[in-house]
């Protein structure tokens, strides 16, 4: 039941902008706007000043609208909005976001009782409402859009799915998404969440076949939530990935999250057991997320600890093999019979070991050569092709291959490039056929292990 | 003496390059280019086959230049080195670059025999030798480059000198930090280093007035070196950072490095015990390397722990809180004087503490007001400034400001931008006056860390 009422929500027929306005800067004019560019269904402005809003018929109250719209977004000042949630509720419609602030965050009696009320008259009516004093819902395959910012580039349409407590954080993660090329399926932030909570959604999102990985910043579960959330999050794991960064890590971190949004942050350590149990996948920094993330949505689960690295220069070797075994990968020890076919194809001065390095003169051919036979005879559950493209005989046209060899050989391919003009164009047609691209070691040592974890927990072995 | 026999490399009048070729891809032509390129000196290239080479007058030995070099780059098959090392001697030259390959790296008794025969014949000519196996040098301001790659972008010229162990290593990171505007002064990699090491090379650069950051890339230091390079670490610390990278830090790792560089990567916390001693710099990543060089580049010392948050989104001040204290940093809560000067600038929903949080109508205005009082008032040793700028009143004003106030200041003020468009062009401008700006929270935390505890090593401090 929930579940087709939160849908309402993405993926409306029709919606109501009740506090819609055609004057510039204005909060209603922003999310009408972003409704008349992109959404596909039936938009129906409500104020009572116009009768008329950028070309659309405009009504003067809820009850004036010729159908009971799917959805409502409320953008008018707190103290009238319990009336509208009202009128919303008498004229049918059954899902309401409500952007306005004004309510409990204020810290003051007023803004707790409003909240109160605007809560009783939802129930009563059976609505359910996201917010008050949130964003709202992105949604990059319907066209739904409350997020009211004009300076937010809007990121191509893909698999992640975005839950957040924090607004501002939201609209600058999908800014970056954007300029990184990371696409976006839906993404929500729900405010005060007097109701529609971030355990709801993610169950919603774990059902949402547009919803491949699910990205959550939270500061804190609503009281007597945590139970609920592990069942939901271990349901929702064994499908797809859910990645949190968990803000409000520390004591001090905790205050500041509590005079951000009321959130109770709670002891950390319960957190991350919790997260442990239900196969979530923690990012412990914001490169992190966003890296966890890339690998996901490009590589297959892994099957063991095993890895093989291939590298044009010792050194990245060396720094390769560092981050990976302090992570807790294996980095075999090339067997006997490898080395001989290895020896065969190279010349005496690259080693072949396990970093294999290449050397400064290697080719493309000779990526190609060695990477086909690690992939047959490495016994590795994950290969590493480092390419530090600045030597003479690299053009780059391994990348296509290595992408072939991925899906092909069916396990994880990870890159490391480190550079400007060539290593940026390596990198880009490595990421673009899902070879995950990374510049920094540890950061690539760091995601694959979270894609180790996950995949253990997939496997049905918990492990850490 | 060693200093000035070292400058040498750097700083010559004259070069021979023995083995300069016309043909294209030889690593003799891209050496003589390199210099006829950006080289201010005189350039003899040697050739027993050829009269002239790319339009100067080619010499068929050493014996028949006019002059005796300051600095020769020996690019010739291993096997007839030692031969030109001696010419080189004879004819007065004290300073030879051996880039050529083929010594003790190939693992065979041949090799390791001819290193033997070439340092022989340096040491009986009092030539200083860097190398074999190396790509020598770099030096942005008298156009010595005998890194022979044609495809690595040239970083601007600046104030960090580099030494790295892998010599690919240091032309993937020269490429990277070219293209993040990164200056480097001078840049050395000595490959087998049988003579010139990168202890001698450390202090070269403490004394080198263009370089104000040292950067290391290192593996292991040559047996019997440790007790010189924590005497001279420390003194060269006491006037400038030197931030080192050590790879090889696992036993996994140390194998790879063994087979790399047959460097002797040693016991990975004999060398952090010696790091900390000496005031140097760890940088345990990537990431953290090029961080902790801005960092270094843009900062004033800091004087203690206690810094203060300015940010839009409340969110990004959790996660900022987490971070900073995370490392050892403490957020002061707001006195009571201070809450009130600010309350006095700020709407009522603005939370004045600390962080403060101005909140997504924040404008250029409101960010100089409050960081002008909080630089008066909050007793603080360091700001950071956290913009989010998809909101709509920040045009990005406030940049120019804030790297005025940090001037007049004379503490550190780092900042926090994410985000695609408006977010680069604010964070360049920040940037560019030396607010060092980061995307993620935790590598600015980590990097303010670097700041602090260098700092109290000046200060006499010894401290973790």
């Amino acid at each position: 039941m929930s579940h087709s009422i939160l849908s309402k929500f993405f993926q409306p027929s029709s919606v109501a902008i009740v506090g819609a306005s055609p004057k510039e800067g204005k909060i209603g004019r922003v999310i009408l706007e972003n409704f008349i560019s992109r959404f596909g269904g039936r938009v129906y402005p409500v104020n009572r000043n116009y009768d008329e809003i950028l070309g659309l018929k405009c009504y003067r109250s809820v009850g004036e609208i010729p159908e009971a719209p799917d959805l409502a977004v409320v953008a008018v000042p707190a103290p009238e909005v319990p009336a509208v949630v009202e009128e919303l509720g008498e004229r049918g419609t059954r899902a309401v976001i409500v952007v306005s602030g004004g309510f409990r965050e204020m810290g003051t009696a007023e803004g707790e009782l409003l909240e109160r009320k605007l809560l009783e008259v939802a129930k009563s009516y059976g609505v359910r409402l996201l917010g008050p004093n949130c964003i709202g819902v992105f949604d990059n395959w319907n066209g739904v859009n409350t997020f009211f910012t004009t300076k937010m580039k809007i990121p191509p349409r893909g698999c992640v799915g975005i839950i957040s407590q924090s607004g501002a954080f939201a609209i600058a993660l999908m800014d970056l998404m954007a300029h990184r090329g990371i696409g976006v399926s839906r993404a929500v932030s729900y405010g005060n969440k007097i109701d529609v909570d971030d355990v709801e959604l993610l169950e919603f999102f774990g059902k949402d076949d547009r919803t491949r990985v699910v990205l959550m910043y939270i500061e804190g579960l609503r009281e007597g939530r945590g139970r609920l959330f592990i069942d939901v999050a271990r349901r929702v794991s064994e499908k797809k990935p859910i990645v949190i960064y968990k803000a409000g890590r520390t004591a001090r971190g905790g205050r500041a999250a509590a005079s951000h949004t009321a959130a109770v942050a709670g002891d950390y350590q319960i957190y991350r057991a919790a997260f442990r149990q239900a196969g979530v996948v923690e990012a412990e920094s914001f490169d992190e997320m966003l890296d966890v993330v890339r690998i996901f949505l490009d590589q297959p689960l892994i099957c063991g600890n095993r890895v093989f690295v291939v590298t044009d220069a010792g050194g990245v070797g060396v720094m390769l093999t560092d981050a990976l075994t302090s992570v807790g990968f294996e980095l075999p020890v090339a067997p006997p019979s490898l080395r001989e076919r290895l020896r065969n194809e190279l010349p005496p001065h690259a080693i072949v070991d396990n970093p294999v390095d290449l050397t400064g003169d290697a080719s493309d051919e000779r990526y190609v050569r060695v990477l086909e036979i690690i992939a047959e005879d490495g016994d590795a559950d994950a290969i590493v092709v480092a390419a530090l493209p600045q030597i003479p005989n690299l053009r780059g046209t391994f990348a296509d291959y290595v992408a072939e060899l991925k899906n092909r050989w069916g396990k994880p391919i990870v890159s490391l490039v480190i550079g400007s003009k060539d290593a940026i164009e390596i990198a880009g047609r490595l990421q673009e056929k899902g070879v995950t691209v990374f510049e920094s070691p540890e950061r690539l040592a760091k995601s694959l292990r979270a894609l180790y974890l996950y995949s253990m927990f997939r496997a049905g072995k918990r492990c850490c």
